[in-house]
């Protein structure tokens, strides 16, 4: 046996990381790969569409229930034999959201969960809302080797993944993970894929696929279910296999090398003149408002 | 002089927060009012529509980067008179996001910037994706007394302010913020409203106002300002001017009462399901699938 594969993917809240991240492993472990994947969102939400949408206990939720935690008390089968982890998060108010994150994983590593279950491939889906020390220990404590980001073409999504970059870099010399690559989400229009192309291409990084929206998702998801397990001969679970082999073909690790805060605004700027000027265009030819404003891309919280 | 009245305003990024917080300081000043805006997000940027879209340098900027501070490198004056503070946020990767906050608060007293500008509103505009200790400081240290949150019908948005909810129960006894009301942001359609409504009801909560999301916000953002001052005539900025009043008005101060995990999950499926039946009756009269999809509500990261 190999040594595990060690993925980290970052996203910020409702951008579509436990999207990607349940169906990446549904798809790699229909190659045949032992997945286990270890949700690091406080919402303890990252495989429930491994598990017919049923939540299961967080490592922090058994270390606060229990004397003794057996490793059925953390690991779950999903899908396919997935191994499906919670990290867990602190009680609302109280602590550090994210230093539940290595608590759990020392956790793991003491009650020998690796070598029993001997994954091909860890993923570990990491809340990328607020890159504080506790959020980046997966990239500070050589938990993963390869670091990915789920971004749209939204400006939030966009300043969260370059305040990752950010993380990584600090990190970069004193063997933290290295990035190999951003999953572009959301990607149904020409001008989204050119925005995000813009940003890997500012930032020297590279796009590792692009993911469209899709209702199969959102029906597969209504029913606790990956599209790759709900719909596998749709388009979209097609594109997540696509996915998994492209990854498990990637062998990318570097620095990227992340905007300062001002170049980033002037860039964001420059896209949201070109968005407001499509949008006004489109506007004259009548098409309707709300159609529109649902459209909003580059927005700073409008 | 009264005693200022402070007023904390959390909310997920990208659902409006700093929009909300900027145009109510900007409507609260055109009242008459000295105001003063303290951002708490690490973005930095809570102020930038108050100043013509430009960064002021942060207070933790300020505390890193100088041996002594002077009220003038920390308190910049806006739109109005409108003064305007950024808390900051530590380096990506690096100790805790929200503790900033409560340094920035400590320096603000101990330069007695309160005393000095003796402002009649301080608003803080705080990030409400985790809800951890450090950002939980303006509701557990006394710094507001009444709590508001910006909320969407987005799942996402709405499990944000549950776990807010959470933190103020959590402090509610021993002399912590209480909470004023919901701020219904992006409110464009009916069962936008229904969705926010229903969640009030089962958080015993109260709804401060209803905000539609606006071109001109998003034309006046592209200037660096609020709709109150680019387009003070506009139907938005009444009402902001509007939910200014109510909120100046509004001496509620509860408890809420949050749902817990299950019950929200439960809660958000059932209107789930009633989307999905609403999209795909819309979807049988032939509408574009791609409008359909963009007004996704209640999806877990589809």
């Amino acid at each position: 046996m190999t040594k595990a594969r060690n993925i980290a993917i970052y996203g910020k809240g409702g951008i579509g990381k436990s999207t990607t991240s349940s169906n990446l492993s549904a798809a790699l472990s229909d190659l045949g790969l032992t997945v286990m994947q270890i949700g690091c969102d406080p919402k303890s939400d990252s495989t429930n569409n491994l598990r017919g949408g049923k939540s299961i206990p967080s490592v922090l939720d058994a270390m606060r229930s229990r004397k003794r935690i057996d490793i059925s008390d953390i690991v779950y089968e999903g899908f396919n034999g997935i191994l499906c982890v919670e990290a867990g998060g602190p009680e609302p108010g109280v602590g550090c959201a994210g230093r539940g994150i290595i608590t759990a994983i020392e956790l793991l590593k003491q009650k020998n969960v690796f070598e029993e279950f001997k994954p091909d491939v860890v993923i570990y889906d990491v809340l990328g809302d607020v890159v504080c020390g506790g959020f980046s220990t997966p990239i500070r404590e050589g938990v993963a080797e390869q670091v990915y980001t789920v971004a749209s073409s939204d400006f939030m999504a966009i300043y969260a993944a370059n305040n990752l970059f950010k993380g990584i870099r600090k990190y970069a010399n004193n063997g933290g993970a290295l990035f190999s690559g951003i999953i572009a989400n959301s990607m149904n229009k020409q001008i989204q894929k050119e925005i995000i192309n813009d940003f890997a291409a500012q930032t020297k990084t590279t796009i590792a696929g692009y993911v469209p929206r899709s209702l199969d998702v959102t029906r597969s998801e209504l029913r606790g279910q990956t599209v790759v397990e709900h719909a596998p001969d749709s388009e979209q679970a097609e594109l997540y296999r696509e996915l998994a082999r492209s990854i498990l073909n990637n062998n990318l690790k570097y620095v990227p090398a992340p905007l300062e805060s001002e170049e980033l605004k002037v860039w964001a700027e420059g896209w949201s003149d070109i968005l407001l000027k499509e949008r006004e265009h489109v506007n004259k030819g009548e098409i309707k408002r709300s159609s529109i404003e649902e459209s909003t891309l580059i927005s700073s919280e409008a």
